[in-house]
């Protein structure tokens, strides 16, 4: 059985957006006992993410980590068409995820008890984001 | 056909664990002659990695380089409940991989010559942690 | 409906070569409709990346970001035996993506408007590298 749906998610710039409710949901909705639902995320200036769930400051301190070793407006990139956050967002994602794929096990994601689904905006501005689930079992 | 299985590895503290004996096991049992084998880890401060298998420097390489680009302790961390290596063992994980999948070819893990399925440890103190193995083909 | 095939690909060093075409090309050929088409790299010290596909910049300053993050001969590396740039290309891999996993929709891989499939050698002398593709399906 497979399963496939897009999920539009508008975001208000840089930062994270939690998107475990609406992923669970859609696994739900698809009737899958046991097997994978794929995240995939049709861009390169944001990605996804695993992270801890449960205390705000982690996404605080990713975010401190990534603006120190990707700064904005590094004077070495030369790909600033659309502005100071514009390669430093695709690097952020080249070190990050495009796609996620997590196991389905009596019918819903298997996350562990401190893992969330997270969208990363990398970009300033707000964007309108696609991101595709495909959900494969039986 | 689909088949599910949940390792534990019991971690002593930081590090990196080889699994790829226990996956080539769990592949071969499930009679999948062609697919895919999906890993998950199912916490946020451990991950997973595909690595060179031969030299034991290259691991004693990478835990030098992850400690120099994540310190331990970083001034600016504030998510520090757990002590110095909280906050950097999220780091660490968002940076390598919580879901590895890898092809299955004539009833094993398809891995090249010298790559192995390593659990890295981030944290200082043991810990159990759970695995979860799909895998999907005929 | 699992279809798998072997990509090879001869690099001349160091740098990003775009799969995007031979990869579209292998799902027009399966004749899966809607599924995921999973590509793995059998190395450790070359890796894949999705990435922006339109301005050639982008690959310049991802190479400048990694060669400063990770920069060959570092003092700090103890695994050098195939010389400078053998520790520096496993820690850009473990850094980038060994797999990646693509939702195939309408027949085509559902790559984003900007998105490219990209295999990225982390060495300086040319290889010839090998991709398992596996596409699932119906």
């Amino acid at each position: 059985m497979i399963r496939q749906e897009e999920l539009h998610v508008s975001t208000s710039g840089r930062g994270t957006y939690d998107l475990s409710d609406r992923i669970q949901q859609l696994v739900a909705s698809s009737g899958i006992v046991t097997g994978l639902c794929h995240i995939f995320i049709r861009h390169t200036s944001a990605s996804l993410m695993l992270c801890e769930n449960a205390d705000p400051s982690v996404m605080v301190d990713l975010e401190s980590f990534m603006q120190r070793q990707v700064p904005d407006g590094d004077s070495m990139f030369t790909h600033t068409a659309e502005g100071p956050d514009d390669m430093s967002a695709h690097v952020r994602s080249i070190l990050t995820q495009s796609d996620l794929n997590i196991p389905v096990t009596n019918g819903r994601c298997a996350l562990g008890t401190w893992q969330g689904v997270y969208l990363w905006e990398h970009r300033l501005a707000s964007h309108e984001r696609k991101v595709t689930v495909t959900m494969t079992g039986e």
